[in-house]
């Protein structure tokens, strides 16, 4: 292969395994290239993407060391897109009765799922996360997204346990939304000691969800690393976890007026 | 930029973009370069995606034309995926009293199953679906990357209606796995007259899960196009649903001497 085609193999395999080290050897033997040939395909390839904000590639010295792409918006495009969001959101044809917004189609999207769990995994990779845990049904799309970018599996809680997937540990909690007692269930080998959570969901009011994701995630001997939703009440503003980052606030929602207020958090991506 | 680097991006764009078509005018404008110079790089990146069997890459004459990415696995590369696949899936651990296997951590994992969307895309791709649909839970991640993949909406049918989402249309359906009468919900706005549905699920006993989805859609007036398992078990042999595609067949689970029989099916992936 000559090198613009190579370039062209490189890119697609590093962007399409972000926050995995790939060694330089295994590119060498691909390509039946010297491994200098291959750093330089992959300086050209790290100025390409800083130039064009497509995202970073890092280059790790050592033994274990290799290439590793990383998603990397800058803010102005994330602001743009979470900006478009909530243009999106404000339909009013999306206010259902009893105040509540139709948002099934945005988050099952791979479109905007997509974006957003990169979006997660920008804000949390350097917290280095080794698994993400959502919770049955609607953040599943967002969370496994996160896990793909950040390349780490995914677990899910449920709102039940299941006789095939074997021994659990269930907690109960309060959902914000009914003030319900509900349960959650997670298998005992899905779950390991030391493991650091990302915890992940499309919706948080009360918090009495991510409070009772926290609550297992300690029952497993794990750390939670940080919390990302996608979309917050402005009330109540204390919640049940103290630490959550939101892209999205939702001050109201006006049944007559038939208006949504919804508006990104201001902030700046590192 | 030089040309190396529009390579770069170009290469990374596309493969991030699977089954959209993206006009040459983006790129021009994006590179500040002609049409004919990019119309050049993809003819670079085409001849290289093809000898490394990493996709396939089509330009579309015409107004609505440009260029557009597609997965493309060689059968022998999906053969031995699955075959791996089938030997993770052996491990006696996985048995779990009552005869189920835990693959959750499988399915889940984004490693597995964008891999496995991938392979349904590829499957279904010239039947032209407009939509993937699944029902909760397992199998959603593997739904979301097949319409990642295939680029069109991903639809999840809920076990109960739920109020947060406006009318919706119920049906009934037996279960396979309990023979329990069990009831599946889609909001109205969900699904369209006409859509070109691909219904994705993880597992298949009888197929009445299935089947029910295929109810489900004829309720909308919308047409099935395929339906994508990734396991299906040998019994029973006569499934409820007449057309499907499962990539793994489960012949049985022995609890006495601790060993799964799971095979994928001996097929040409085109």
């Amino acid at each position: 292969m000559k090198r613009s085609e190579r370039l062209a193999v490189l890119s697609k395999v590093l962007s399409q395994n972000p926050n995995k080290v790939i060694s330089l050897k295994y590119f060498a033997e691909r390509f039946n290239a010297a491994k200098s040939s291959i750093s330089e395909d992959l300086n050209i390839i790290k100025a390409a993407f800083d130039f064009a904000q497509e995202g970073e590639i890092t280059t790790i010295p050592g033994a274990a060391g290799g290439v590793r792409y990383r998603v990397k918006r800058p803010s102005l495009q994330i602001n743009k897109f979470l900006a478009n969001l909530c243009n999106i959101i404000k339909d009013e044809k999306r206010i259902i009765p009893g105040g509540y917004i139709y948002m099934t189609d945005i988050i099952f999207s791979p479109k905007y799922s997509e974006i957003v769990g990169e979006i997660f995994a920008q804000l949390f990779v350097e917290k280095q996360p080794t698994c993400v845990l959502t919770v049955e049904t609607k953040g599943i799309p967002l969370a496994i997204m996160t896990a793909r970018a950040l390349n780490v599996p995914l677990i899910v809680a449920r709102r039940n346990s299941r006789v095939t997937e074997g021994p659990s540990v269930n907690i109960s909690y309060v959902s914000g939304t009914d003030q319900k007692i509900q349960t959650m269930s997670l298998p005992k080998r899905a779950l390991w000691e030391n493991a650091r959570v990302l915890i992940v969901d499309d919706f948080m009011r009360g918090g009495g969800t991510a409070r009772g994701m926290s609550d297992l995630v300690a029952e497993f001997k794990a750390k939670v690393v940080g919390v990302a939703v996608l979309v917050s009440t402005a009330k109540p503003e204390k919640k049940l976890v103290k630490d959550y980052t939101s892209l999205l606030t939702l001050e109201s929602v006006d049944l007559d007026k038939k208006t949504i207020d919804i508006y990104p958090q201001d902030r700046a991506f590192s």
